[in-house]
């Protein structure tokens, strides 16, 4: 493994960015075309934070969280700190220090594919932390990973410089390149989202409004009056 | 697989259902000797929700949500929509829309072995639902399944016209014709807590109240003053 | 298996263990030298609680609530009840008829490698049960475990008589004559972590505060502009 | 919950049910459309295996084989037991024992969503457990549960007198009705996937065997010699 | 957390403890009343491994096995190295150079409650590890444990000195004094299992040979001679 | 979510490729620097099997292997068939046909993060699958994914081209350019291990042959003669 930390990396436009937050994880994740998903496991430490930025990413050692702290040196306003781990483990790699510096600086989140201690804390100062388990369970600082190299969190492959939107659904990846297209993408899917739902609040259904009745149909699904029919 | 929309389905008296839910899934679950109760990672999307209702039920594929569209229109007020899945699958199945479509239609909520996303949309709207996760992923819409035959949801045989119990403790089925015997059973259980509540707000020990010492005795239970004595 | 329930045991100083509460389970853990925290998979039924009292512990076999009953009569005001099972079980062996009792005598809380039930009651009463699983299904009297025995609960060994601290970050157990000591120590961690707050706050970061750099250099960390320098 | 033990059940053909057995399980299950298959955590205790019988169901109470042997003796030749538990349990309910026995009578094997010891002896004397753990925990005697009623075990809902098909893929679950329909498929199937694997045997492609290209042509998929064309 | 390794632990007699093997773990379980048994997880890197010896504890961090090189030295002929880990972890820490030396110096094999690796040449030489996963994930040295502690094994609780008898079934721990009267509580049971499998090889059922027919008519069981009776 | 199959993908040199299988599992991952290793929930569906070989990727949705029969087409001997899944997923998407097509074509075998099924059969024609799950479940062909783009399987992220090597321990990716690296890092330590090996069956300790009581007594290990000192 390569113990390296890259001082510089690509960033997408924040602006577009922060719009990806407010279309949400689910629409952004359809926009995508169903890819970027991490893992349902990874949870919100409170509900209703809802976060997009830039991945500043590290790889830590399970229950060592050393190379966090050369992790939040890398770390700008608006940034969000995307950590994976060399084998599974939920351990408190992330508390109330490391995240009131995060703060301060500026970056609005953490991702970490382990645990989170302090919550309460954390909740007061508002600052989010999705995570696989919450664990007060301490760490050492003993062995050596990397940051800001691609790494593998919940799933997705991460590439410093993604853009990642995070809110009570989950965690999306978007690779830098795609977020344009992306949110294009996204803003059409709300617009016509909005559309559905009114319809949706004047009774309509599902099958006659995306018109899937003659798709069932030749599929196979037959109706009968009564499951003695059958 | 038979691919079949059953239409019409017993259903049992609406108004002893609703009484369940003011009885909660603990006590039905004992009226009914124990029987009945989901797994318990089955889990509402925000607390305090409490409902009860008939169960309409749908078979999916893992992944594709097409046969929840066929079983909306089945879906009449008071109804509660019972979703099991072919093989172990977490991907976010139910989301704003088919819930703001259920909901304009006097659905209770939905119980669904799979996954739900849009969770602060469904929370700010108040539309319950019990599910094994949350997750943003997109379904598909290509595999056939069946509404209102039988299904095994979380663990347990749901048949449509059940009577569906569901809260914070969890989510419990009751077979349409045991509706009235268990009410009357929980009205009962109710009754006895509320006296037993007082006993115990008086100081009294369940030992007492429930009358275990001679049995704890009988099957050999020892007191001893000091654990050096043993 | 001793069928034995224990009625004296040793308990530390309770205002010593009252203020353990005020440093917290992550504190309390690192004071520990990283020892003594149940696994992460304990969680609270409800946010924001926490507490700290002496362990009276129990042993019972899966599905079955019989020897808490016992149990019970032996916790003093400021205790917590520990409940360990014979093999892992998530039925809702605790709910709000035994906690209602348990709160009535002055107990703190309970913290059981199983599951709880009637959460919504026990929130609204503010009784605090640190579970594996929130279930509603029931528990039959039929099997003898002990009282005021060692017993292993969520990975950790406690002895009645330890004390117990708990909040959202999990449960800690501190053996009782390591108490005094431990508190010491966690007295020293908070007023240290405090001043390393106030710097962070002022945006300094953890590589110098802590003093890191050199460490992770000689540990063969490399710093590079850019990605395409490795 | 009802404690019965029902003595009478209906049984499918023995001669048509042991063909089953040398179609397979995958097979089987392929022949049901898709339907009755356990979930994969049932796996036999050795590998090799592969039987079919008819269903004798009982449900237990977690950590309690009392029902169990109230079970045996409504086994008959060719028979297989059919264990269900109330709550997620892998104590070991079945060893050397309970198996003598059952072997004894000309019971094929058990299938139980819970536990099995004595493994090693049950292997040596082939005779076959499919079970979701390897326990030696022992059991208790104490809570009646019922035999021969409709029981849900690893997810498929078992009706008394249902073929069960066992083998190293899992186990299935075939109505008694559906037998001799679904003999008659797998036959089908079975002749079709032989001459399948002649042509693959001689180098032909499934996409060809299958003729799946148009379809995934006007799917949308598309092919490109290089990755940097995309 | 103390950083202590102890030279000198009490031994059981060997021989009692390798007798305790032949009546193999079910059997000693039961005769310790059903307790010391490790969590099912915790399986044999290959079939048929069945031994006993004397427990030399180490408890170490995750992804760290530097603890264990300290143990090793302090193993004898017939001991049975025990390692505990401070977080859940499945990091391969114990492969063939490890096992090499142990075996060498006469150690019967390994039980740990992570990761092992090498495991086919592990098999080839027959030096048998109980451990919750097969992993190659490679491990660092630089965190202490401590060696001859007491540590939690997968649930349990184990003192250097006490004797582990591992086999097909899982792991089992007994208390160094009590070695002599669960050996005679196995011998017993032993040889009441004998004449109790001559009964079922003749065809007699359980509910005869333990006499349980009365117990469970009066817990209230019912006969009926169809379903339809109920 | 791009719908392509990339046909020409670079391929490493197979007869180094070929060499890692003979180091292993376990020393090609320590080679690597302890990168590279799938989650320890992959195993092979028998014992025995070692493989090296280049990836040929492919990504399919849960519960559905159409991706797999346009995959097969682009493998080429000595190839090794690479499938990620959309979302997490246990069925049956690989069995005795496509893995029949597989070996008829030379390609070594199958690393799957879903389920496997036939097993019996692909035993015996000794064509190894390394799977996170064993299951019958059928699955359908309607969803496209792709083949030879980058995938995430079991946790680590594959590029078409990588080599991978599999056995008893688990499954390793090498990055394409670093197969003669990790080749000569791999010879170095098999060597330096077979030295390792005689001193161990020679008696030495490992805390002599590496050399690390120095290290220990540094950071703090003390040892004492009985507990009772400490």
């Amino acid at each position: 493994m390569k113990h390296v930390v890259v001082r510089n990396i690509p960033r997408g436009p924040q602006e577009a960015i922060a719009e990806l937050a407010t279309h949400g994880v689910a629409t952004v994740h359809e926009a995508m075309g169903r890819t970027g998903l991490m893992a349902p496991y990874m949870r919100p430490i409170y509900p209703g934070a809802s976060i997009a930025g830039t991945a500043v990413t590290a790889l830590v050692a399970p229950g060592d969280n050393w190379m966090l702290h050369a992790a939040i040196e890398q770390c700008r306003p608006d940034d969000i700190l995307v950590v994976g781990v060399m084998s599974r483990n939920t351990d408190g790699m992330i508390g109330d220090l490391i995240c009131t510096s995060l703060k301060t600086r500026g970056i609005k989140g953490v991702v970490i594919d382990a645990g989170c201690r302090d919550v309460r804390a954390l909740t007061e100062m508002r600052f989010p932390v999705w995570s696989r388990a919450i664990s007060a369970r301490g760490t050492v600082k003993a062995t050596l990973g990397n940051v800001n190299l691609p790494v593998v969190c919940a799933g997705v492959n991460v590439n410093p410089g993604d853009a990642i939107v995070a809110d009570d659904d989950g965690v999306v990846v978007v690779p830098r390149l795609e977020i344009a297209g992306t949110l294009e993408l996204a803003r059409q899917r709300t617009e016509k989202e909005e559309k559905s739902r009114q319809r949706y609040l004047a009774g309509e259904l599902s099958l006659d409004v995306v018109n899937m009745r003659a798709g069932l149909q030749a599929a196979g699904l037959v109706y009968v009056d009564n499951a003695n029919e059958i």
